[in-house]
């Protein structure tokens, strides 16, 4: 069966959609600014469940992926669009205006208004289309594409958080309070807009992407994108040592390099100048290499070629 | 139970979600231009059906009641966003193909170009949201709200054909050509831009709307928006003959007056400019009143209050 990733390259190669395939497209605003604009969809059942998520943080979540695909390019936010199809029994119920308030909490962080979208009943599970539009200076916005052989690749945050928050959902809540932080960035996770706009204003990123499906999988778009391969190492990846002791170093490694929704930036570039900048909470991974399309992890001295697991709805 | 209105104009007010409530935002782009965005949602079994319509004749739906948004405020459409969550057994067919297809052979002929989207899993219904973005010369947007007591009040086409094509899809598909039109006009509606377009020019519009609820719905909604009302006339709606003939001259009113998704434009204006620049397949339909939100509807020569039965969600 193709992969969405298959099916959504051979639409854009069919109709030549040339400006498909970023985090977000990049449309031409005016003399000084381009435009960017994302769409995400979040299924019940698939993103997100009643029965883990409030409604509140379930309107988060809606903005805040989206909110991560404009902070991948270093563009800021600046509107949005929220469409919903909803069943007759969750319209009835206090659900949309909690999800919007959860929704609101955080545009209103980042200083984004809702413009528009709509609402209709569906016999089916909740689904959310949420769109987010933002700018960012003519020309500057950090592609996927860019990447070059020799560039270091860096990671924001920790990896594997969310990954481990599923797992605790998933068993059960546990009363341990370590696993409160896990819950969050499962639940509530933090679009790193700033750091973005901080890459792009310096001109730091050669190429950037948001860890939505998982490293593996987020790192190979690069590496496809711009034809390279990667070399990461294992005890260079910022994993919280709260998940190896929670779960085990082995689960850890797999969580932080197979687990998706982690919403940190993966970007590349010039190591020296990255090192020189000073930026806080982000960690050297490992470095783009010439074989295509392959990346290589190093773990404890051996090196195999990592293979791809991160999310894939088909 | 709040209806989806309600609940829209609650969250607006909420909110201060100054944006929200006309058929596209306007957002502002360049020194000349404005932006404008809508999306629309599309439900399998609430807004099409697999056995009603191909593949094709869905995409093309999905982006023609989104274009009409745009018509509705004179703008140009430019670009679009395509979100859809899909069950894997539709999948692993060639529906999606078939279905970007017939959305691509409608965006060519307006030359709107996608740009984003996003493809999720779903274990319900076919859920579609279609976003598109146009322009417009800066301030020069029709908007909803505008119309003054005494404008003259005008549609463009035919009304009522739409709900014809989809009574003869409920009852069965006929073998009586003159329904073909009907089916059309139901299956793959054509979105008015160019008419958009050409009264927006000429600053013929003091508000206009686009008919996707039915004329009593979004008549009211204009009147609401501008705290008028208004006074039309049965015998003056361009209801096409053969509706009359196949389904008599009652229900054929009743089509024209309640069924939606004709996505013909509704709009507002002096009559005397609108009749100097003979624009080609509009008609007069009735005056706008100032008795607030009340539109009186004359047939032969008794009046009555209109009531609003456009189609709603919930």
């Amino acid at each position: 069966m193709r992969s969405e990733f298959e099916f959504i390259n051979n639409i854009k190669k069919r109709y030549r959609l040339d400006k498909v395939g970023d985090d977000c497209a990049v449309l031409p605003k005016d003399a000084q600014t381009d435009l960017l604009i994302t769409s995400d969809v979040l299924v019940e059942g698939v993103d997100f469940r009643h029965e883990w998520a409030t409604p509140e943080q379930i309107g988060h979540k809606a903005l805040a992926i989206s909110l991560s695909d404009v902070a991948a390019m270093g563009g800021n936010p600046t509107f949005a669009l929220l469409s919903i199809a909803v069943d007759e029994k969750l319209w009835k119920t206090d659900f949309l205006d909690r999800f919007y308030a959860g929704w609101q909490q955080l545009a209103t962080k980042f200083d984004v208004e809702l413009v528009g979208g709509d609402v209709s009943r569906t016999s089916g599970p909740l689904v959310i289309d949420s769109t987010v539009l933002g700018e960012v200076s003519r020309g500057k916005a950090i592609l996927r594409s860019g990447a070059k052989v020799g560039d270091a690749i860096y990671v924001s945050g920790t990896l594997g958080s969310a990954a481990a928050g599923l797992a605790v959902l998933q068993k059960g809540r546990s009363s341990d309070p370590k696993t409160t932080t896990f819950l969050l960035s499962q639940l509530e996770p933090i679009p790193h807009v700033g750091l973005g706009k901080l890459i792009r204003s310096k001109g730091l990123g050669s190429s950037a992407i948001d860890l939505s499906d998982g490293l593996s999988s987020d790192l190979m778009h690069i590496c496809r994108m711009n034809r390279v391969g990667a070399a990461i190492e294992a005890d260079r990846l910022p994993i919280d040592p709260d998940i190896s002791n929670i779960f085990g170093a082995e689960p850890a490694l797999e969580m932080a390099l197979h687990g998706g929704e982690d919403f940190q930036l993966l970007f590349t570039g010039d190591q020296e100048r990255i090192s020189a900048a000073a930026i806080p909470g982000i960690s050297r991974i490992g470095v783009i290499t010439s074989k295509a399309e392959t990346i290589d992890l190093k773990v404890e001295g051996v090196i195999t070629k990592l293979q791809q697991h991160g999310y894939r709805h088909f």
